[in-house]
């Protein structure tokens, strides 16, 4: 009757238990981890991490199934023995370096102290330089990734922080006898099997039609290199929506579920959001909005797009090209707003109005029209993951006066992010990818209505919005119901458990002139900062590098 | 004896008395304007102003005078028969419409409801409609002066405020029976009679060799202004440091001064301030820097430098070429950071260790070293005066990351101010002006050493330090001692009154490495942004003034 899904986040773990014959909400519960984002020194030891770090700590995503899963459970009141099935999400490209048994090789005594032992979380960007070898051996290979990827890797992908742990700390690279996307090793944590799901593996480890890049290829990378794949890493790639396995007594254990239910595939929290919005045909982009936006749309043919993240066939959905763009600041770029910038006549202010900061600042930015700041603002305070795949690009603000305020400032931020979808938005669409309406799901569409509306009118697009507020964590169980077989496929299950808020935002035609305006100003300084025409971003980041010792 | 220096800013004026043998200053005090910068409406009057206008109310120069010379004389304990002269300096260009008999327009009933009777202070930025047509019609007839203002004559001029008035209230202009700079009219308050000072004259009026521009030209701008000079402007010139009149018996009644003791022709704050820090020869520039800065030095040639705010014979000194430049915001922008964007931490971090939040965020900022911050910005915004006088520019800052804190932006703007400067030295160095070495005068350096040090690592030139903290009211003082008879001329009173301190602050070759690698890319920045490579900070003030009804 039941399924789980556990969406495993940034900073904490969400299960999700849903009724499979309806899709209805039962119960949910968040578990934080207890080590969050690693940026700063390992656990227990004092040494600094380099800039631009970003690990985790496995022992937290285990933490999530031994409190979460057994919280929703109490939580509904039902007998576990009703759940037939358990699916999860995770952030990608999240991966780590483990033992053949799987035993994550940062919890293992010998390699504790080792930074490059533990895992490496998709924000971790500190493998620019392997990213930037991997290109240029790509192109000049004609490596067929290089067209599937929009033209760029990622420094945040497979084996950009593969070759990172090689290069950096080969003691570390040669003690791996697995390196493994978090997503199928939390999977293989329940089902006690080793599987890689064909998702993360398209998205971010270069799988095409089943199969790695050759040995040549790793090998013109590093000859020690050469072997990674046929050695370190599974091909038994599994389709989505498929059973991973069965629960293991030991998860059984952790959960207080019963041994032996359906486990799905793993998934990515963006790709899994798709059916749970009830995206499953061409024609609509999903954007998941959180601290990074995803995008995620299907398409009836192979396109390449410029600077799109990849696209995989079957990576959202099984008998679609799948397709992901993505910003890689979003909420983040606003979460700095607020943490940096903001000055305490406004912290007292939603103190009296008892509201938090975020709420205050949209409730001021939302007094502003279109254009009345003054401001434009480049939106790569995080870099930027599309269409530039560039995380040495760096944030702009342009038009600033003595009189502009936090909140103006907050207001041009949300705009710049806008600006950044229009441009992928508009990447597909010359490529012939339509894109009608978009869908907005995640954590801020849900909190801020101005940030929908400035999307609406700067796009010029309708907006959907996720009828649930934990879409993947629905779109996970749904996948669950799909391998415990209450449903032949995804498709069948979003009919039913896939969920819109009856509303749509609409643009509002003059806002939308004056932001067509505005967006004309934004490209011109997209092309001129983004496109080599002026690499002061790029020199200003060199320069940090050398003042600051090579660590930034 | 003893002199006494007025220097009248934007918020407050300040009495100083000098012992006028040697310098010694014996008493000072400050009398806050009650009316302060009249800039959202007028005083007990609830329309709004227009964006950018900036009044003042000359009630407010007469109780400087009223109360902050008093308070001086009191504080010292000295006979004010003592007192041998006085000498006034003033912001510029401050100017007010009066009656024939120097009454302000504003003053009187029928007139006081106006806007325009009122005095327009130097940053009221709402003539720039007026300055580029100045512009146009000067450049087309080939004018004079177009040269000797480096090719542009500012909104913030003379000129420019008078037509605003014609062309906005016509009413006011016909009732206007002089247009006056503030110094101007300040001086004929103490002496009863109306005289015309060199320097404002030059500089702000168009005056060349004692002579406005013709008829023809005030013709071609708007027929009723073609008489403007002739009959509302006194063409009786008198050179710095002359006597402008005798202390008037109301003057000597508000002041407590004998009356018919030397009043000095009136002068500008920055430019009264190069003998007051004994800048009397070319090879040194003096920056006055407070919310804005003024820079001055003197040549023996003529020479058109761009942008330059103005070259004037006997403008500074008599007998030399006076060159003024300038940038339009530095202390400004620092108050906007501190105002706007820094978090309540910051705050509350101050308020522990009891010091001023400039002062805290000069602590942080001094703990960057040069590059470290990873951000760049343009100085614009408040405009730029110099090289590109041009009010629309706006304020760009690149460079950001999630990683970027106040302090660094705090930083960041020091050193965009001190690249303006760098700029500004740059195109008076490729004219043959050499530049050995800068004093440093204002309430800024003062203040802030860390600022002084950038200046110092930016520019590559050493820096002296004002020996006086209160400059401009000394260099008044000097100019009363000379109208007094006490010297012959300010020469000779500048190597006896004049003061710098002991140390000189030299740049640190290290730095200068730093800041020459990130000075070429705010020249490329600021020739993109500034000489219409990209427009987009005019398009975003047009848009911006659309939006919210031509008021910006």
């Amino acid at each position: 009757m039941y399924t789980i899904g556990v969406d495993f986040g940034t900073e904490s773990g969400r299960a999700l238990l849903v009724d499979a014959r309806d899709g209805r909400e039962l119960a949910t519960a968040v578990h934080l981890y207890a080590n969050g984002v690693i940026d700063r020194h390992l656990p227990g030891d004092d040494t600094p991490l380099p800039h631009d770090w970003a690990l985790q700590d496995p022992a937290d995503y285990i933490a999530v199934y031994q409190n979460a899963v057994p919280a929703i459970i109490r939580q509904a009141g039902i007998d576990p023995h009703e759940v037939a099935g358990i699916g999860i999400d995770f952030t990608s490209c999240t991966m780590l370096p483990t033992l053949r048994d799987g035993t994550p090789l940062c919890l293992t005594a010998a390699w504790r102290q080792h930074p490059h032992a533990w895992v490496k979380l998709w924000k971790h960007h500190a493998a620019q330089f392997q990213a930037d070898q991997i290109n240029a051996v790509g192109q000049a290979r004609g490596e067929e990734w290089v067209r599937r990827y929009g033209g760029k890797y990622s420094s945040e992908w497979f084996f950009s922080k593969a070759l990172q742990i090689l290069q950096e700390d080969p003691d570390v690279y040669a003690a791996s006898e697995r390196f493994i996307e978090g997503a199928d090793w939390a999977v293989w944590q329940l089902t006690g099997v080793e599987t890689r799901n064909l998702c993360t593996a398209g998205y971010k480890a270069m799988v095409i039609d089943g199969h790695f890049p050759s040995r040549d290829f790793f090998a013109a990378l590093d000859p020690r290199f050469a072997d990674i794949a046929e050695t370190r890493m599974s091909t038994d790639f599994m389709p989505l929506g498929g059973r991973a396995g069965s629960l293991s007594a030991q998860a059984a254990a952790w959960t207080g579920l019963p041994a032996g239910i359906a486990v799905a595939v793993a998934n990515v929290d963006a790709h899994v959001t798709a059916p749970a919005v009830r995206v499953t045909e061409p024609g609509r982009m999903v954007m998941i909005m959180g601290t990074s936006t995803c995008d995620i749309l299907v398409g009836d043919s192979l396109q390449e797009v410029e600077g799109m993240c990849g696209v995989v066939k079957d990576g959202v959905l099984s008998g679609s090209y799948g397709y992901e763009a993505g910003q890689s600041g979003v909420g983040d770029i606003f979460a700095w707003c607020v943490d940096h910038i903001v000055p305490p006549e406004y912290h007292e202010q939603a103190q009296r109005e008892g509201i938090d900061l975020h709420a205050l600042l949209e409730h001021e930015a939302a007094k502003l029209r279109p254009g009345e700041s003054g401001l434009l603002a480049l939106d790569w305070w995080n870099g930027n993951r599309s269409t530039l795949v560039d995380v040495d690009l760096s944030g702009l603000l342009i038009g600033a006066t003595l009189a502009t305020t936090a909140p103006a400032i907050y207001r041009a931020l949300i705009e710049a992010t806008a600006y950044g979808t229009r441009e992928i938005i508009d990447a597909f669409e010359q490529r012939g990818i339509p894109i009608n309406e978009l869908v907005a799901a995640g954590g801020l569409p849900e909190k801020n209505a101005l940030l929908v509306q400035i999307y609406a009118d700067v796009t010029g697009k309708p907006i959907a919005l996720s009828g649930s507020p934990q879409a993947p964590a629905l779109g996970s169980a749904m996948h669950a119901a799909v391998a415990a077989g209450v449903y032949p496929d995804i498709r069948a299950a979003a009919q039913v458990m896939g969920k819109l808020k009856p509303e749509v935002v609409r643009p509002i035609p003059n806002h939308q002139q004056i932001y067509d305006r505005l967006y004309t100003d934004y490209r011109t300084l997209y092309d001129y900062f983004g496109r080599g025409a002026n690499d002061v971003m790029k020199r200003l980041r060199q320069i940090r590098r050398e003042v600051v010792g090579g660590q930034s």
